[in-house]
């Protein structure tokens, strides 16, 4: 997303009327799950796009549903196509995803986000509602999995996901915006005090299990790691989320190493698009524009021996290949401490 | 100091051109060290007054030089008193420090900072010199220290004091604000790699030895611990300075916990000030104002192990008694923590 919202006496609230029409198996919106046709329009700097981005590799959906990479920094007007050879996204033609908005409606009245997945006949969005994108990618996607995939939304445990989820959303997920983007210190303290409520709530409940759910990797643990791979880089400073990095919560910070340590989702981290995405774009933190070189990074590849807690990460499926869309290396520096 | 400077190519450059007149033992400059003429003017926040402040107290010259002290926040005009009744200074009868550098030059140019002492017989400022403020102190004032006051800047070791002192001041009591105030990029990627290398170096001094020169407590150690207090409550994160948490440096942290522990260190530091002053001063930096409510400071109280390496904090010296201007309670809950 581009954090489209706006201010509640002074306390930061998301938009969250997304484009909600789904792509799903029986087409009932009108667009039937089909390889080929749409196009995941996807930032490696944003913690929803990034959602979808895991999803996607996990699942093995990279021949099914092709993907267009927006750089990390923006005008008002969003996301750009600057990565591409001549400005363009090389499915869709147009240097802005905005463009794909307008094609939906000329008139699109709210904030341009992305993850969004685009119809590529047509041009035009179909939907931007992140929350829905990576279920219905786990779910309604199901023939197009790639053999081994893991069942990151089961049945059994959907209720669970999402109810572990919500507040992690809500207290989490969008609460590190809540503290960055208070406009009063009031409106800030109490963001920051829910925020780690929830975060100690979450340390004592990974203190004893290895995933948030189940024994395996759910939809859940996906939306809880792209927080907190962004913690110490961003949200720490930036954001003002400083009782402590997370590298002071033994369990939070173990269980992140363990995900990033794990096929799909630490292959898919841009810490220098991460970092210069919410250093240069909010202006109104940070006026200079100014990166921070730190944090150090090399500790995410520490052992985190989270395996003694059991559950595996793939139950009884198996990790994905290597990442069809590379991460430069200078981008994240981890990736080449793991391959050794 | 109100971090009076210019920007050369936006490289933050601190203006160091004090008033260099000196209170001595022989009165040279015409202000003779004497009991209950002068008063030397803080601010808790500031890390060049606290040097002040730790000396003075460490070397028991409360009774022979009274001390004022200015809020954490002030405006363009700089520091006031403003925790003082009526906003007066109790002695001075003054409401801005600047005042008194007016009484001295009607049009005084340069940065209104503290520490400053001043000539209460005749409001004026005599010296802002902050370097020269505690060696003097050290070193001019002698027959008023206390009984058992420590050495701080023994004749045997002044030019080591200054000769480690010196890149210490250039890039990280100076560095931190280097990297803070960078205007570019550039600048910033400067100070910050400069900064690094030379926590590098402090890091390796003092994983061996329990100061920084010789076998007590110097001069130094009290220029060096004034910074290293402020590290993670401001200049990790409001000034960028975040390869790491002072927490993450296991010598360093020793020390400034060490230090902290010891009478006359800790006890002068006003954590409540220290963030106000920074977070709500440079608005430049962070414009709305809010001030973090992290980190957790309980950590300063835990032991530091550092008595292994030898050397005694006050020498053939006595620690100083309780402070004779106490920190707020609320505003340093570390001290509640070591007095049980």
């Amino acid at each position: 997303m581009s954090e489209p919202g706006t201010y509640v006496e002074k306390s930061f609230k998301r938009d969250t009327n997304y484009i909600t029409t789904r792509i799903t198996a029986d087409g009932r919106d009108g667009f039937p799950v089909e390889a080929d046709r749409y196009r995941l329009v996807v930032a490696r700097a944003c913690p929803w796009a990034n959602r979808a981005i895991i999803v996607r590799r996990l699942l093995g959906l990279e021949d099914a549903l092709s993907m267009g990479i927006c750089g990390p920094t923006h005008d008002k007007r969003s996301w750009t196509f600057d990565l591409d050879p001549g400005g363009l996204d090389p499915v869709l033609k147009i240097p802005r995803i905005q463009d794909a908005y307008f094609k939906r409606d000329p008139e699109y009245p709210r904030g341009i986000t992305v993850p969004a997945i685009v119809d590529v006949p047509t041009g035009a969005v179909v939907t931007n509602d992140f929350k829905q994108i990576t279920v219905d990618l786990e779910t309604q996607w199901r023939d197009f999995h790639r053999e081994g995939a893991p069942d990151l939304y089961p049945d059994a445990l959907a209720d669970e996901i999402e109810s572990v989820s919500e507040p992690i959303y809500r207290y989490v997920n969008n609460g590190v915006y809540r503290c960055g983007f208070a406009g009063t210190q009031d409106a800030y303290d109490k963001a920051y005090r829910r925020l780690w409520e929830n975060l100690d709530l979450l340390e004592e409940r990974l203190s004893t299990r290895r995933y948030l759910v189940g024994d395996h990797i759910t939809e859940a643990d996906v939306r809880l790691f792209t927080t907190l791979v962004r913690f110490d880089p961003v949200y720490h400073g930036h954001f003002k989320c400083n009782r402590s990095k997370l590298i002071e919560m033994p369990a939070l910070w173990g269980y992140a190493r363990d995900l990033f340590q794990t096929p799909g989702f630490g292959d898919t981290v841009d810490f220098t698009h991460i970092k210069r995405h919410y250093y240069v774009v909010h202006t109104d933190v940070n006026p200079t524009g100014v990166v921070p070189l730190g944090p150090s990074l090399e500790n995410w590849a520490t052992p985190h021996g989270r395996e003694a807690l059991g559950g595996t990460p793939f139950g009884d499926g198996t990790p994905p290949g290597p990442p069809r869309e590379v991460v430069p290396p200078e981008h994240n520096p981890v990736l080449a401490l793991l391959a050794r």
